[in-house]
Formats: C-alpha cells, sequence, structure tokens
C-alpha cells in the first residue's frame, strides 16, 4: 500500500500545481490519472496548441506547460499511478481514506484532493440493442493498437478527425474498411476529408455516407452490422470490427457515489477552503464548481493554494502553519 | 480628461493581468501608479530576485515576469498615467467614476478596480525641518527622470540598492554627485557598493560615510544641505539637488478614505466577485481580504479573471456575457 499525505486524483495542470502548493507546507503528494500520463487534457487533446491565458505567458504550448510543472514540483518529489482509474474510497476510523484503483493499486492518504478535470473522458456510444454485448466482441470504441485488425473487416462510424484518420490509416492494414457517416460532409479537416473521398474513388475504401447505424448481430461475437440509407432501405454488412469513433464525452465516473454534493457534473465546494461536504476530501480545478466559477486553469492553481492551506490541519494537527514566501529562499528551505 | 471602461489602480503584476482579463470580455483599461514604472513591487523593489511561485515557472525573475505580462497585454492596448497617485474619486450621476490624481489627471471610468498591492509605497522621508517646503523645489524621492538632474550638483542619502545605483548611473549625468550614508558600508548588491568605492577613489563622485543629514535651507529654493559625520561636526555642501532613497513604506493612502470596508490596512471583498461594499468599486490582490485570504500573486490572477466577469454588466449593461476560451482563436480574436 502507498502511503502518503494526500492522494490527488488526477494529473491534469492544477492536480501538479497543488503539489508545489502542498510541499510549500512540507505535505507530500501521490497522484492517481486514468490517463497513461501526465498534463490531462493538454497532454492528452491538445499538447501542441498555444495557450493565451496563463498569466505571465503570453503564449505556451500546453505540453510546455505541463513540462514547466513537473519541472517545478520536481524539488517535491511526487509519486504517480499512472492509466489508473479511481474506484473506491474507505473511510478509515481514524478518518484518513484508503483509495482503490481499477488495477487494485492502494494509496493510503490523510486528505483526498480531487483535481479530476471534466471527469474521466467516455467514449459517445451509439444507441443500439445489444451493445453492451459486443463490446469487446467485435465493438471497440478506441484503436488501442491498429495490429488488432491487420487482415479483418472493419466499419468505423463517424465523421470527426478520429473517424477520418484511422479510416485512412487502417485502409493499409485492414482486409477491408466501411466507413458510415451520417452526412454528406465530414466535421474534420478538410484534408483529412479529401484523402478519404479519394480512397474511396479509387475503391480502396467503402464509404457510405447519409447512413446510421440500425442493428449489430453475432453469436458471441459480433458478425454483421445493419445499416439504414436516407431513403430507410437498410442493408446488411459482414465485418469483424465495428468502431463508432462519435467522441469522448466526459463523465464523473465512480466519484459521483462518494456521496459528494453534484451539481451538472460538477462537485459544489466551499470558496474559503475548496473542501467538499465530506471532511478531508477537496475539489479544484474543472471538476468544481461554486458561484461565480470559471473553468481556468490558472482559477485551479488559486484554488490549490487556499485549498492547502486547509488541509495542513489534517496532515500535521499538532502543528500551527507557519506561511513562508518563495522569494526569501526559494524550494529548496521547504 | 482619458476615457476608459476601467480605470485599474496599481500596475503591479495583478493589475496588469487584470488587463488581460477585461480585454478577452472587450473591455479596455487605463492604469494609474504612484511609481514611476510599472510592475509594482517587483520592479521597484526586488526586479533581478527570483520568485518561485508563479505556476508553471520554477523560477522567474521578479522583472521578467512583469516584462512577460506587459507582452501579454500588449494586443489590448493598455493606457498608463505612472508617477502619479490617485486622490480623488468622485461618482457621477450616472454611476461611472471621475479619478483624480496627484497632479490632476483625469481619468472617466466605469468600473474602479483598486489592484494597489499593499497600498502607496510612499518614500521613507528623513527628519528633517522644513522638509515639505523644498519637496518640489530640489527635494525629491524619486528619479522620475534622470535628465532632470543634468549639470546639476546632486546630493543623495541612503544606503541600499536605489542610492547605490543612482549614484552610479548619475555621476555620468550630474554636474557633481555627493552619496552620503549613516553606515560604513551599503546595504545594497556588493557589486555595486564596490563601484561606487571605485567611482570615489577616482574623485568622480564625493561619497560621505557615518554621516547624517542635519538641515535643509534656501531661498523659495533648495541651495544647501548641512551633514554632521560621527564626531558630530557639521558641514555644509552646496547642492541643486537633494534625494533622500530611504526606501518605501506601503499606505493605504486616499482609498482609506472612500467609504470601503477596512480591515488591518486591507480592503474587504465578497469571494462571489471580490467586489467591495461599494458599488462598481473592486478590489483584488494583496490590497483586498477575505477569509482564508492568502497574499500571492497567483491569487490575484484569479481574483482578477473573477472580478472582470462580475464588471462587465456595468460596461455592457445591455449584453449577455458570452465566455469564450482563448485556446480556439488566441487573443486576435478578441
Amino acid at each position: 500500500m502507498i502511503q502518503t499525505d494526500l492522494c490527488i486524483i488526477g494529473a491534469g495542470p492544477v492536480g501538479l500545481f497543488a503539489v508545489f502548493e502542498a510541499g510549500l507546507l512540507k505535505m507530500r503528494c501521490h497522484l492517481i490519472d486514468a490517463l497513461p500520463q501526465v498534463g490531462g487534457q493538454l497532454s492528452e487533446i491538445y499538447p501542441q496548441k498555444p495557450i493565451y491565458d496563463i498569466p505571465g505567458y503570453p503564449e505556451v504550448k500546453a505540453q510546455e506547460l505541463v513540462d514547466n510543472l513537473m519541472e517545478q514540483i520536481k524539488p517535491f518529489k511526487p509519486t504517480f499511478t499512472l492509466g489508473e482509474r479511481v474506484d473506491h474510497l474507505e473511510k478509515q476510523e481514524d478518518g484518513s481514506y484508503i483509495v482503490t484503483t481499477s488495477d487494485k493499486t492502494q494509496v493510503h492518504a490523510q486528505v483526498i484532493v480531487i483535481a479530476g478535470g471534466l471527469g474521466c473522458f467516455e467514449p459517445r456510444k451509439p444507441v443500439l440493442d445489444n451493445l453492451e454485448t459486443f463490446e469487446g466482441k467485435g465493438v471497440t470504441y478506441m484503436v488501442k493498437n491498429p495490429e488488432t485488425f491487420r487482415d479483418k473487416n472493419v466499419v468505423l462510424a463517424g465523421g470527426g478527425d478520429s473517424a477520418l484518420d484511422w479510416t485512412i490509416y487502417l485502409a493499409d492494414v485492414a482486409k477491408r474498411v466501411t466507413l458510415v457517416h451520417r452526412n454528406e460532409t465530414f466535421r474534420g479537416a478538410p484534408d483529412s476529408a479529401a484523402k478519404v473521398f479519394d480512397l474511396a474513388s479509387e475503391g480502396k475504401i467503402d464509404l457510405i455516407l447519409s447512413a446510421n447505424l440500425k442493428e449489430i448481430s453475432g453469436n458471441g461475437k459480433l458478425d454483421s452490422v445493419t445499416l439504414t440509407d436516407k431513403t430507410k432501405t437498410e442493408f446488411k454488412i459482414e465485418t469483424d470490427y465495428l468502431i463508432p469513433l462519435f467522441g469522448l464525452s466526459p463523465k464523473l465516473g465512480p466519484i459521483a457515489d462518494w456521496g459528494l454534493s453534484i451539481d451538472k457534473n460538477a462537485i459544489e465546494v466551499d470558496t474559503r477552503d475548496y473542501s467538499t461536504g465530506v471532511e478531508r476530501i477537496y475539489a479544484i480545478g474543472d471538476i468544481n464548481t461554486y458561484p461565480g466559477k470559471l473553468k481556468l486553469i490558472l482559477c485551479g492553481f488559486h484554488e490549490a493554494a487556499i485549498m492547502m492551506h486547509s488541509a495542513f490541519k489534517y496532515v500535521y494537527p499538532d502543528q500551527k502553519l507557519s506561511f513562508k514566501y518563495t522569494t526569501v529562499n526559494g524550494v529548496n528551505a521547504f
């Protein structure tokens, strides 16, 4: 079992900066994130995108900000569990918590800090009978390893960048790729759309536009997908895989069951210290809400600082907090 | 009269970043600061000192942070009145305000944002009879424009960085520079102190140590300064200017008389939007106070963002605020 002062759920920019503010008060942190790397949305969704509203940075690439935050918190030696989702939270008799992840990693902490951003990103799913039955048995929402699809028949569905990019990529890998899209035009990059139309006119993929998924069937394993076109005509395609790529939708996940006060997918907090209604559990960054809340990274930084001063009493119940400015001796004094 | 949406009192890091957050909501700002340059304490007191607790900066020199903030707000074309203290605030019939400075500059604004840090930094003054009589008539506490002293006789007093730096600088500008210091050693940077001793031994300046200011005299305008040395011997130096550089001491100043709720030299605000009790007047950064307040620059940044969303209604009473992220199109879209 991992022992720490604070367990921070979410290793996005706000979770990372919280390590710094904790460190200044001599509290140590362990961070857990469902994504396989730190940085949250910044690293996962738009690493190369410039951000303009980080104070003091006229422009900074998202990944660069994450790298700088990692450098900034290094003196405080945070530890990480990545690629695992937090599943359970169990209160101990002394008030502390044990956190258990999807992979059964356990962390024992005095204080829990939820810095989960918009929550876990879960795939948007098509509305189809028996969908769950075929999940992992031909239906998948993510291309983790393209080799899975080598020499297989694959039906992709969607009209955004993921659908276009994977259609182009898998055209060379799969036996046959069919792309199904409900409109005549694509939302994804015009370049990629043009490439997909070319592949279709060269006969290298099947492109079915203005069509919708109607039904899936198989015997223990997916073997066909039925579509309807705009004239409501039904037709069936035999396939090994169906990959609906309808985007990701943020979900609170198991956090929703921890007895916290939730309003519109966000955790209500007290603005005096960003505490939730449950003792020793705080929520900072995009995952919290309060009157006037702005979902800005810079607001999460402030919330992290304030919150740590409140959490101090649980980690050091017998000590009086004495606030020191870093300008005097730098971080090595902490 | 200067016309603007928001008049920001204080051009320290928080006042500067407030321009950015205002700009994102299409509100324009005019900033007033009693100091002759932007950056507040950072530029005035510790420009070369590294800061460690700006999120995303493992280390940044104070002046570098100020320069980056200036670069970041450039697209929003802020205007400045520097080296003037805000003296009066007058409410207009339509709810707007007219601000008047010590030099009678007037600014008409819909909203007042007090970002005054620890208050006006007022120069610590020597205890001398008739000091006020000669202020502006030979006695000055700040070098706003070094050219004022070209080919003049100047007596500087003090032992910190300002006294050393200005002695070195003015040695090439003034007719004759005399530096008076009450001790034998200097508090300022050793490099600068060494340079001053060099200038003195080369005969380029006069350095008078272990001496104190005793008396000033003149007829309508300063013409001499009398010193006493450690043996209590008095001697008189003819001079055009006396510049005591004994540091700055924070004062709330005239703001204390605006009917705001003040607690221990700080303005009490509502944490929902950092508004003061007086309509259209906000206070952000080190000058405000609320339960849990931390006097950190990063907290002021958050307060600026939240505050601007509240001030919007006074600048655009007929519009609904629509919040856009800068990541989509950068700041040029605003």
